[in-house]
């Protein structure tokens, strides 16, 4: 019998009420943490709660998972982990193994800090959108660059988590993180991320000594945010709730405001670029057929594709205006090159 | 001094356990339950865990906020909540009310359906995208649809929420927002949701009845999904881990599959169309200007926009990718126009 518990998010104090009787009837508890760390004293109040054995389980052997599975075989076994259980996909694994192993399993819920920050920054849950991942060792940072570019252009907040390592006891700091993407956006210039980024600083969700600390990446660059965990959350779109709800509950050093509204979608970058660009080549062009009859048509055209352009980015089908004024573009070139112009593209 | 605390999503046990201590030690405990049914036994249990007052609170009891905020002022009042107590913006509206009312909040995080549920399906939470509401008096489904699109296309997870009206005891039947969705298809014909699309059926996630049922949605066009809450995941992209659990946790009525396949992005959808149909056109018109030398540039280019589009397309580049195959196409019309040959557009 395998029980997966969730502790919650604020030490023993979280764990869910069901989960007190399971603890005192388990044979062996296997308290993980390398999804975040645990204070000594809770670790005590979940020893004391615990009548059989109690031991901690490294990352290896949740993953390994062997003696957790052989135990359970014949004993009433419970892996209690920080938050939801279920968050870690390793525990996700360790339970099809289990009932592939035909052992009984069973799962307690519990607050998951992934909930629990959105809420206690003000934000509405609904707006956010995929989770990013930064770790110390990745070479690039492009991955989460762009997940916070399609959030950003969906109006979406995103939640970055940052490396925890239990074995080596460290955390990546929320400065060097964010520095990696000013770096990253150096390289992609998709203006997503800049000095004036507006930032929130999660830390210590669910403990006493809870921060939420938000501001533009260059107000934070001397900000010492504490003791690990940190999460740092973009927002994308707020809501005035949001906002107001964000300088209530956290500390802000900067007036909260919208990153949507500098981070334009590569569509709309383009079209900005080459609607004007495309109407000039076709007036210095125009002249030069005017006693041509047969390429009238041609710059007709080219005017009405430019023109269908701007209707369908305004109808937010956006291929189809980059389409069309890439068609416009061709129409136009044609007939500078043909005349020796030099061709805008 | 007002409490936000969180009932998780299993009745009275699921509860936090330092929630017990501050039930018994409050003067006024309001239930809300408009965003989830509460059983009959756990109303009992939750009233005997409460020493002081106990009293049911509508949708409009916490929207308006006047009673509670005024109670809080001078009493230990708690307001007791299904799932996590932000998930429901309204709530995190009166803690801010609360807050400017100088009446001191406290917050106790509990199990929310949306992280359990991801879990209990076996699916990874870090892949899921935004969330979309489906409501009955919806006019019209193109958002829930278009979140989905954007989701699959990223191949994230779309988790749909289905409408509850407390007051009149009704709950959107998941079979009711998928027909919805195929009405919408035919509209927008983007590939998204199709009769042989896989979906999950997650329903009464954390309740001793709970049940998850999955396959094409012409597989489940007669199940009975039993009492709700019901809530319907559209899966993006699976892991074989996530389609391993999705089996082994619940009830597949046909082999897991990957959504994101049939559904492509719409600048894909354009290349598969464009790439052939401009070297087409193309090859048509090239003889026509064999013996005019200005034109030969123009027919050289027009073939190297054409290879350039497949490789932006490969790099990701999708929007420059349609840039050059609308410029390609639109060099090569501009010579069938000129010869009086139809423009392919």
């Amino acid at each position: 019998m395998l029980w997966f518990v969730g502790l919650g998010i604020s030490g023993f104090k979280s764990i869910p009420s069901e989960a007190l009787d399971v603890l005192s009837k388990a044979d062996i508890v296997y308290l993980e943490q390398f999804t975040s760390p645990i204070a000594k004293s809770d670790l005590t109040k979940i020893k004391n709660a615990t009548k059989g054995e109690f031991r901690l389980a490294k990352r290896w052997l949740v993953e390994d998972g062997s003696e957790i599975l052989k135990n359970a075989k014949k004993k009433k076994v419970v892996l209690l982990a920080y938050g939801d259980p279920y968050i870690a996909t390793t525990h996700i694994e360790l339970r099809t193994r289990a009932i592939e192993d035909k052992i009984k399993t069973y799962s307690i819920h519990a607050a998951s800090s992934l909930t629990s920050m959105i809420g206690e920054c003000g934000l509405h849950f609904y707006k956010v959108g995929r989770i990013a991942t930064i770790m110390s060792e990745m070479k690039s940072l492009t991955t989460p660059y762009y997940v916070i570019y399609k959030n950003i252009i969906e109006g979406n907040h995103t939640v970055l988590l940052l490396e925890y390592n239990q074995d080596k006891d460290f955390f990546l700091d929320p400065k060097d993180a964010l520095n990696g993407l000013l770096e990253t956006e150096k390289g992609q210039i998709r203006n997503v991320i800049s000095p004036s980024t507006y930032v929130i600083i999660a830390s210590r969700i669910g403990f006493k000594d809870q921060s939420i600390i938000s501001g533009k990446i260059s107000s934070l660059k001397k900000t010492d945010f504490g003791k690990p965990p940190h999460t740092v959350i973009i927002p994308g779109r707020l809501h005035f709730t949001e906002s107001d709800a964000l300088k209530i509950f956290g500390q802000c050093v900067d007036e909260p405001f919208d990153n949507t509204e500098k981070t334009e979608k590569i569509s709309i970058q383009m079209m900005k670029k080459y609607v004007p660009m495309v109407r000039e080549a076709l007036e210095e062009v125009e002249p030069l057929y005017k006693d041509q009859k047969e390429f009238q048509g041609i710059l007709e055209n080219a005017e009405l594709y430019v023109k269908d352009a701007e209707k369908f980015l305004e109808d937010g089908q956006d291929e189809v205006a980059i389409l069309s004024i890439g068609y416009a573009d061709g129409l136009v070139d044609a007939l500078r090159l043909a005349k020796g112009l030099e061709p805008k593209m």
